[in-house]
């Protein structure tokens, strides 16, 4: 497989993003590379987590995923390859690919010791370009990851807040805020029906409804989003500013399915 | 023609443009996919459709071009198809694609609605992923746009103001502010002589002037822009910030040519 | 050497980068191109010099970088294509390109003067779309750059402030502020020893330590960072914000080594 993802919070601003592509497309000038965003929040490997969980599922399945949220960068975590059913991912031992990475999807976890991959000298503050490019780059080049250094039993899990049912009510929060504001739940869309009553701070909602634009501009409206979760929106505006509500925000479902 | 160009307002910070390459490069891996740009600013479908105009005519001819600035996702506004002289566009239908399909470059308009192609299932929210990115790979891997859905006669079109002309004055606006802060006018230059006077709001300036550099830095200027329009700029600044001006500001040129 | 890199001020609200691939797509498809950044603050050359110092070595030798921050778009200031032992740079002679082009490196500077190869009409704006796609286009498809136009012997450089070293004390200035506010300074690592002196305003520290982690989350920390340079961050933080810090800024290294 030639398809190489980024999923970083290195941002687009500087340069490092761009380094990481010419390590790999010198090591490996067959690869493709793809971004998945750079845009995850500085150090917060439960969004990023989250972005990898999501958009894995749409790429070919033996893509390399490579995901650099490292806010241990240059101590002893450990660099992982994990071979899964969806595709190869690449990154921190810090939780970053443990949700793209299901107990049963995992075939192998590779601790990436072959320090000879690795561009010397290694800096202590960028593993990407050290690390993870290198090793990418050798993955398309054919090297298998068994071959990448010892595998290992574990790696380290997220522990993420599962929404609380009680009878017919639902306790979730929000869990990522996109760029148009839209406030992305952790309750799955089958956990409710059509008319369910949706509660976030003061304001009462009832729904899902099946497109933003079931309401009028301007107006507040719960869908179920493409991550198949429940999701706070306002049409053509931005429930975060509107609501003043972002990540750790309450959100309750009564009337449950 | 394998490429693929996209043009969106889903920003960069999410993954949602990383999805769409994914289903891209799943159903059609010879696919190249350039980005335009994903800074439309959100629901912004003028912004968007001005974009795609400029940029078009650049990409080889038979480009396919995926547009998604998209407020009636999940409603029943149609997904389209169109061909033209310069590529195929594809995109909802709300205008987005009307100012790079103009009425004579047009050949053909497809209302998608081949569903086995779309993904499934199909949320309400992000017909990105489920709809145009997979039409796009069909493109791609030589399904010719007829065989995607019926042939239908017209799209929507964007009603944009032209700019009024009274004699040697011509009353226009501002279009368009990009990342300069430069103000993009719907004027042409070639409506105008190199001595012109400009007005907007209290400022007076004469020209257009051959560069930004005509003027000592931080200085205003006025020229003939990449997209052959009348350009308000600051000299290394930020003519939006200085004027405090933005899209539909009034721009008028007395002595027109 | 089919890549071809970007490294502009252009931003990507814009779709003047996407149009500038369109070109070089248009001309040369079989380019492949990776985008360094563009980010680089606007009109500012020596940020864009030092990006492209420090990413073109991560470059196959051979590839095309064509950078664009480009005050004088439109004047007499010349376009040039300089052959390096790394790679071959196209942009404006404003001294972007010298800091990727050390005296000893450049093989030869070409003023392109060829304007054939040009897009007509040329705006008076937009040289990275009329004149430096298309030079790119033309390196990849195999044009010498002695073809480009006429060999000049110098360029224009760049007069970077090096630290000044008075016995064992260096003071040098923050050089670069990243993404994440780390404070890059022009300090090389090479020139202290592990348990150095280092003040920034009021804030004194030791180090430089092996990594951001080596304090607690929150704290101020100074390392050797990914460019070789000393790096003043805050763990988990925005070093930038916390001292309030930017381009300029002094930095003191007592105890050198």
């Amino acid at each position: 497989m030639r398809l190489v993802t980024l999923t970083t919070d290195f941002g687009l601003s500087d340069p490092f993003v761009g380094i990481m592509k010419g390590v790999i497309a010198s090591r490996a000038p067959e690869a493709t590379i793809v971004d998945v965003t750079h845009g995850v929040p500085p150090q917060d490997v439960v969004a990023g987590a989250l972005v990898l969980r999501h958009a894995v599922p749409y790429f070919p399945a033996g893509a390399v995923h490579v995901a650099v949220v490292d806010p241990g960068v240059g101590t002893a975590r450990r660099p992982l390859c994990v071979e899964t059913d969806h595709g190869v991912l690449v990154g921190p031992d810090n939780g970053l690919l443990s949700l793209a990475a299901g107990p049963t999807d995992v075939r192998r976890i590779v601790h990436l010791t072959d320090e000879r991959l690795f561009l010397s000298p290694r800096s202590g503050t960028f593993d990407g370009r050290d690390v993870f490019a290198p090793v990418a780059a050798a993955l398309v080049a054919g090297t298998p990851p068994r071959a990448l250094g010892a595998e290992v039993p574990e790696m380290e899990r997220l522990a993420l807040r599962e929404p609380l049912r009680r009878g017919r009510t639902i306790e979730g929060e929000v869990v990522y805020v996109d760029h148009f504001g839209n406030l992305i739940t952790n309750v799955a869309g089958g956990m409710m029906g059509r008319d369910a009553g949706i509660r976030i701070g003061e304001t009462r909602l009832r729904g899902p409804a099946p497109s933003y634009a079931a309401v009028p501009p301007g107006e507040l409206v719960a869908v179920v989003g493409s991550w198949g979760l429940l999701e706070i929106a306002v049409r053509n505006g931005s429930a975060s500013a509107r609501l003043g509500a972002s990540k750790g925000e309450r959100v309750v479902v009564d009337d449950a399915a």
